[in-house]
């Protein structure tokens, strides 16, 4: 791959690419650029990190060195009363379902590191920068930088005020030479180009993917049950699930379906070494629809050619596809299933619903109850 | 001293006492309390710093074990240009005049000890209480804690709102029982009672001085000349900057005179092992005045039988005879002299005033840069 195919492959289906000169002249130099990811381990991730992810597996693809920051101390400031343990175990837990992820995609993970959040966010130098970068950046600024991801009320914490500085420290600390993320993260970027060389450190690229609408049309989301797929959901799980999607026939905007044609399983033809395309076969002896593009696709869907339905039935193979490989790697490791159990322990009392009780019978779980995840994963303030 | 002495001492003076009895609890099983003030390090500590001394100095003598905490690292982030070497020697300046001040005051500093700030602001367990502690204080929280020592406008730099979050921990981390400053701090001081069993920490003490009028009637400044004398003038300096200090006939409110009367040289003649009183010798073969106590000083000043001449002049003799072995220890102590020059040192080109060339000829300093001092002192958004 050459200089212009790599950047090709780490620009491809990006919403915007902020300073792309930094990248373009590393590349010149025959260098492998060093890109940043943060998550912060709370929920499961679920199916929605596949848009990400097929990112990542292009960087990797393109010869960068991809950097994934699990930010568990972010995990852990967002709930408190969270035991150490299972903050801990949430993140080897990310790290299982992200490398297996971009394995299912295909890619050659050896460029791939992670690195814990605590393990550099609380020593002395990082500390010190933290101090310095605020005597530096107003309250005002602070707060226009997350204006996007952090809460904005007069009762919102101050860690959300310290949530952009750190964000922007990490590019320094994790000597990367990009920041990935998605177009939510516009404001915390820019503001990372204007306060790293206030104290001396230089500017990064800024790498951004568009917000991509989930199954429910709208972002997707790790405590929306119903616009959750889960990574390791079983294939009639999957198929149900997408099923229940909503795809407003022949319309294009906001379709979480053709979101993941595009931005997943398009990609994820390529990088698997096969030809960007993707087939949707069709019923009563129809020449299947073959699409390596999604623009070809979409007019389709408009034209109600490519109907809801083989469309969902196309994604729903490709999901299956993807998450088999995720799902056989968890079952062939014990560690990861242990893990597992003490980073989303089930709820403690899961009474059966019997059906002919219905579901008034005394004794019945509240409604509320039912869930056993907790329903905060959404209100981080930092990038997903 | 028993323990109702102890304490008696322990308050004498003080504006405000919040939860004292953390104090007597200690008191009462024979313990010694552990108080700390702290101090950013930035100006030379001037005269207005008698006030705190004589309290610290009255906690030693009552035998609490007292902790000075030299805040480096405030001192660094208020003027982050100046560089690193002389904020060290400004904290080394810093601990050696408050040390001096104490043996000036004729106490026992072996229960003394100065912790830098630095030594402990960036470590681990301090930085995640940092990040703790801001995920449970709101923005609007950490405002209103600082309102009185840190600027409030909107372009304030974030660390505004982090340093009332430090200052909390401080006494966590200090391992002391109580905190005592300014009333200026009550905000800060209702703060910490609040904020630290957030975060499984035992609320502590607060001990309060009030603030004190200058030498020109308003808190003395280390930032205005006028208003300021240093620890380390030469007594003529001394009693010419008494003689034009503010002292309004007969009016004791807002009199820097007499608060210097009241708040140290009162009590420092206790301290001293003589007995409390203030002798004022008179001209003209009247008999001397002599007051154990502010409030006999208060009225013969409201009926001008204590003249502002006859209190300036009891007053610029007590101060020299504090300031005369803090001199000396200085000029006994060729280390403390070469830190001075390196944490203060003297405006780079200091062009001599020749009287009968005016102040308008060619190369005469523009008068802003006469003063080698930097004027940043008083935004210190910390204890003085």
């Amino acid at each position: 791959m050459d200089a212009k195919q790599r950047l090709g492959l780490i620009s491809e289906n990006l919403a915007e690419f902020l300073n792309p000169e930094i990248i373009e002249n590393i590349l010149a130099e025959g260098r492998d650029p060093k890109i940043y990811w943060g998550t912060a381990t709370t929920g499961k991730p679920h199916a929605g990190y596949f848009v990400p992810a097929v990112k990542i597996a292009q960087y990797l693809a393109a010869g960068c060195d991809v950097t994934v920051l699990l930010a568990d101390i972010h995990g852990f400031l967002d709930n408190l009363k969270a035991p150490l343990e299972l903050v801990e175990n949430r993140a080897k837990y990310y790290e299982f379902i992200i490398k297996a992820t971009l394995e299912s995609v295909g890619v050659n993970t050896e460029k791939l590191r992670f690195v814990l959040g605590s393990s550099y966010q609380k020593s002395p130098d990082y500390c010190m920068d933290v101090y310095r970068l605020s005597s530096l950046v107003s309250e005002h600024d602070a707060k226009k930088a997350g204006a996007e991801v952090v809460k904005q009320t007069s009762n919102a914490p101050l860690s959300g005020l310290l949530y952009p500085i750190l964000q922007v420290l990490d590019e320094q600390h994790l000597d990367c030479d990009a920041q990935f993320g998605g177009v939510d993260q516009r404001k915390l970027f820019t503001a990372a180009k204007e306060w790293l060389p206030k104290i001396g450190y230089r500017q990064r690229a800024h790498l951004m993917n568009p917000m991509v609408p989930g199954l429910q049309g709208s972002k997707m989301s790790s405590s929306d049950e119903d616009s959750k797929i889960d990574l390791l959901d079983a294939p009639e799980v999957v198929t149900k699930k997408v099923r229940k999607a909503e795809a407003v026939p022949q319309k294009v905007e906001g379709n979480g379906m053709l979101a993941l044609a595009e931005f997943v399983l398009l990609p994820v033809s390529a990088l698997k070494g096969g030809k960007k395309q993707l087939r949707i076969e069709r019923p009563d002896g129809q020449e299947p629809l073959v699409y390596t593009s999604v623009q070809q696709m979409n007019e389709d869907y408009q034209n109600d050619v490519l109907t809801p339905q083989l469309l969902k039935h196309a994604i729903s193979t490709g999901l299956n596809d993807l998450i088999k490989p995720i799902r056989e790697a968890f079952e062939a490791n014990k560690e990861w299933q242990d893990v597992a159990l003490k980073a989303y322990p089930p709820p403690p009392k899961k009474v059966k619903k019997v059906k002919d009780k219905g579901s008034r019978y005394p004794g019945a779980p509240p409604a509320a109850a039912k869930n056993g995840e907790e329903k905060k994963g959404e209100e981080l303030p930092i990038r997903q």
